[in-house]
């Protein structure tokens, strides 16, 4: 079944409140599932609902957080997010971050106590929106292992770039630090097919292509992508005091995570008439995509703009919702007592919609 | 021959104040020079200089700059470099921006009308020294494409963090953002050695394993690094004004490089007090070097880490200068009227180092 943009937020919005999210912290995390969802990131979208009902339920995952400012010098600023959604932390300390930085020209927020920050393009979206330049990283369960090591002590730890743009697409860069996810090495565990040798590690830190073996995800482009992602951890801990390495909750144990975030805004127009900026990154975009193509590239994108032409086609086309997924998110409501027992999927949809 | 440390420096020092350098920048270069070639990184060691005197002569590198604070809003500043030394740039506005960043909790320079930069990690070291977390890029003269693409529009555009540690040794990333330097593929070449596939693409933008036919340098991780490199070139070049694309100058004319760099400083102890932070950094490490041990692997090391331990021994053996660099170095002098004709390099050095 095909549901709308606005029937996600819907969706999303009324499962969340029925599971004790207070309607502000709700409708903040449903923007960035949907923003998941409709730039084709599926992993970071209605996918995740069921797992934070388990981690609410574990105790891992805190509904109603006391979300709080513990340290606020100007342009610098720690929050504590009480082990509630990294996405609601993230979203309501990018609005003090975005005052501050519209006040000093640069100013970071940095969080401690959060559960998984979501679809981290969602912020660079965000930021360029707001005419402002972001760089956004954080910490996740670790499932990769320092260079030349077997234990798992890292995380995917992304790192995410968001600039704006005038006529073209703003630029937006969202990367892991790791070659994949453990989610696609799963889904290759579950069809059987072999995995290529690049993608992850087994328990003693041999390069696998049995995915079944697979135990720690591999960096990108080996010593490098490590230091990106011990960086990575520098930043997104070091200053807010969240936790790294064996301090962060297993992710097979729905632990806490207690992971970290970074979040630094620069705001061009300190610098120069904000149009002249954007006239500048247009002018680069445009460079980029004028110049000649390799063999088999019939187009030159910059960062971002794939996922910004996809949630304009799927804005038209809807997202599709398997049937197991529908299942899935229908249950979940009725359990959590949003709908009567008997309701299908459609009408779920059709009952947070009204 | 091997010179010690403390000759390195009155060696650069001589050679750059008889090429009219000012004292003070010459001194700024030639500690900058002297740590690249006694942590190893030798192509950005004594081999530069004989460049930037060709550089000079054409013009397109100035010794005496009119370095010049163009905007300074308190957190953010931007720099002019008129066309001198990335290396006296960067170092004149890390002084400012350490000030900032000490008043402020966080502050950024960035500058345009600059040559190279010179060893990116000199400045994580030297912020590191500081008590100051840094991120340092810059874009650079453009040897690799954008993905998808064949024309020469992109650096290797090097990220540097500086971490500063406890009982630790600091953490220090330099990277480039593609997976080697022209250097090396040239070196391949002289050696009539075929290249890796995943080192350049031939001018059609195919990849190839002939050092003669690599024109452009390929990114880590595929559209990763791309997207690594076109944020530095954002950074670098966006807030200050700096050339990108067609717009740098071509290395093989000696043009102008005009590129950018960018400066964030972040002081530690506005977050708490920094002895609390560098011990969390020294656990970090311990926790990493402590860990299980892939095959193969007798140790883990951080980032710089081994450069470090690389700087001790060498400060201890001194540095191996080739034959080939003596002879080149001395007949510069030679030529910039430092010395008398017939000096050798023994001679070269005692005479700077009286």
């Amino acid at each position: 079944m095909h549901i709308t943009y606005e029937e996600e937020l819907a969706l999303v919005k009324g499962i969340l409140t029925a599971a004790d999210f207070p309607e502000e912290d709700a409708g903040l995390i449903a923007k960035v599932i949907t923003h998941s969802d409709f730039t084709g990131v599926y992993s970071h979208g209605l996918s995740r609902l069921t797992r934070y009902m388990r981690q609410i339920n574990e105790g891992s995952l805190n509904p109603r957080p006391n979300f709080r400012k513990v340290l606020d010098t100007g342009a610098v600023m720690v929050f504590d997010g009480d082990n509630g959604s990294g996405i609601a932390s993230v979203c309501k300390a990018y609005d003090q971050c975005l005052e501050r930085a519209r006040e000093f020209g640069i100013a970071m927020a940095t969080g401690r106590h959060n559960a998984n920050i979501g679809c981290g393009s969602y912020y660079g979206w965000r930021a360029a929106a707001d005419d402002m330049v972001a760089i956004v990283c954080c910490n996740t369960y670790a499932f990769t292992s320092p260079f030349g090591g077997a234990d798992r002590l890292i995380g995917t730890n992304p790192i995410v770039v968001g600039v704006p743009a005038g006529q073209e697409y703003p630029m937006v860069l969202d990367m892991s630090t790791t070659n994949v996810a453990m989610g696609k090495i799963q889904a290759a565990e579950r069809e059987k097919q072999a995995i290529p040798a690049d993608w992850a590690k087994d328990y003693d830190g041999n390069p696998t292509t049995d995915p079944s073996k697979a135990f720690s995800l591999s960096p990108i482009a080996g010593h490098k992508g490590y230091g990106l992602a011990v960086m990575v951890d520098v930043l997104s801990t070091m200053f807010s005091g969240a936790c790294f390495g064996t301090d962060i909750g297993l992710f097979s144990k729905l632990e806490k995570e207690n992971t970290g975030f970074c979040l630094i805004l620069i705001d061009p127009s300190k610098f120069m008439p904000l149009d002249e900026f954007k006239a500048e990154v247009d002018r680069y975009a445009r460079m980029m995509k004028d110049s000649r193509k390799a063999p088999g590239a019939k187009e030159i994108f910059l960062p971002g703009e794939i996922e910004y032409k996809k949630l304009a086609v799927m804005k038209e086309t809807g997202l599709d919702v398997s049937d197991a997924l529908a299942r899935e998110l229908t249950e979940l409501s009725i359990t959590l007592g949003a709908v009567e027992a008997g309701t299908d999927f459609a009408g779920l949809v059709k009952h947070f919609s009204a």
